[in-house]
């Protein structure tokens, strides 16, 4: 499908860092990098930008902080248009040791929130656009917002924020392309001015289907990652959003390649994909914490019982 | 979704016997079949019905042949609902030696076929349907014949063949939701009075999402396999569509543990489900034999060198 307005974000770098505390040797981020700006992807997003003040150094690698030193480390001498991302959490930044863009080798600043702190990312977002950034304002888990509550905050999203593009998170993978449709209908039609975001997760092996759909109806900025790492089920898997765009500028080998020599390596080390327990997470509408609790303990396996527990604790909620 | 027409058909042994030459042992498939009963699914496909004349005994496993003392052996003494389903092929059954359907343990004959096969498969589907046997038509790998030559076959199934279901089948794992949707339409709307069904395969992770499409489009008869077992990259997971359909008769906690007990170990042993060299097949609407062929070789994480190898055989048709 080929649309010129639309845009690639790799988050290889930023959703992958969450299975190993960021902790990704700077070889292995080059690797990424020059595999992406090869390929044609639009955007990079290489971690989060947190306060060291508020998560130690030690615990971390260095893509939970994103020092501009490291940016510039891995992308250096490399030919590439890739504009690189960072992301941000309310109350985990602060806001005033951010550089203007002018300064920075960061290109987007992009605000996740929930629902509930739709004022404060806005207010965020804002900050970092007078700084020269562009911005997207990213609201996760609407699987369990989608209420009046979720209408007001695309309303005051459309009249306060400046951020360029509005993303529809799916969180939990929970959603189908029933739901995907109506949703991407449902922030084009309030957030009129802002170009339309998603972002899969893959509990159900639906990210790329319902990026696809997100795509037919409408939405331009598309994320994914290599090989599908990420949290748990990980996400949207790159070479095969890159495969079914059919937009010149696109070319899936080099992501071929950065799967074979860094991916299936790594593969063997830590775990992410399609598992039984972050499918009946995503079936459930429910976080993928206690599934990826049960997959590091000696139950990992024990399916039946893990769902039984789901459904016990009332979906979370009883 | 709830529609109570709608019946789930579970091929873990079929199609999850093309990897192993129908080899899986009594236990096994007894323990498929009871799961199977347990979680409400409405037929479950056991294998091919192939001439012993044809094929070696000492070659392949018994669900190559599916003789009546075996699918008694494996469904005797336990409490089902479950309809037994064998499928056929062109060229490959002595349909002489099949009894009528009031002295089998089978109720259902599935006849697979090309789309240049339509006039054999129908005699084929006619045949049996005569001898009692509800009947489905599957025509495969139309994703290369959508021509005229499509049209044709669905009209003459519509005006000629007995059988009860249609199949839409995507054999190469190449169709997304929007050519899905475009099919099952016209299916409906040609062969108007046959059910329509789906069979996905799991390429390019859309065999799950493809049969939900199928499903808001009217089809009935749904296909899956227990952790997405089958020939390369497997098919719609059986867990996924029962976690997903709404009729209250379906359960998906005994599929939960069949996959702990019985497939988690099974994957260790024999390789199906996401993997790019079948990703790569899919996205080039291409068998996988090439894409089998190379996982079974020294070189089988050489996607790059795969992918050139594909695109340079002009897609298999230069």
């Amino acid at each position: 499908m080929y649309r010129e307005q639309i845009k690639v974000l790799d988050c290889t770098i930023r959703d992958g860092g969450l299975i190993n505390k960021h902790d990704f040797d700077e070889k292995f981020v080059r690797e990424v990098y020059k595999a992406v700006a090869q390929s044609g992807v639009d955007y990079m997003e290489i971690g989060y930008k947190n306060s060291r003040e508020l998560f130690s150094s030690g615990e971390y690698g260095a893509w939970k902080f994103c020092d501009d030193e490291h940016i510039k480390r891995i992308s250096d001498g490399v030919e590439s248009n890739v504009k690189i991302s960072v992301m941000v959490d309310i109350g985990r930044v602060n806001m005033d040791q951010i550089k203007p863009a002018d300064q920075s080798p960061v290109d987007m600043i992009r605000c996740a929130a929930y629902v509930k702190d739709v004022d404060k990312v806005i207010a965020m977002a804002n900050h970092f656009q007078e700084k020269g950034y562009e911005t997207t304002i990213n609201l996760m888990a609407v699987s369990r917002d989608r209420g009046p509550e979720l209408d007001e905050a695309l309303h005051q999203i459309e009249e306060e924020a400046k951020a360029d593009v509005l993303y529809l998170v799916d969180s939990f993978g929970y959603f189908y392309q029933e739901q995907i449709e109506d949703l991407v209908k449902k922030y084009k039609a309030i957030a009129k001015s802002k170009e339309i975001g998603f972002h899969g997760h893959n509990n159900q092996q639906l990210a790329f289907s319902n990026t696809i759909e997100a795509i037919i109806h409408g939405a331009n900025y598309l994320d994914a990652t290599i090989y599908g790492i990420g949290q748990a089920a990980g996400n949207c898997p790159l070479e095969l959003l890159v495969g079914f765009l059919k937009n010149p500028k696109f070319d899936v080998r080099p992501v071929l390649d950065v799967i074979s020599k860094q991916f299936v390596p790594l593969r063997e080390k830590i775990e992410w994909g399609y598992l039984i327990p972050y499918a009946i997470a995503g079936m459930m509408n429910e976080h993928p914490r206690a599934a990826m609790a049960l997959r590091e303990g000696e139950h990992k396996d024990d399916y039946r019982e893990f769902y039984e527990s789901i459904v016990d604790s009332g979906y979370g909620g009883k």
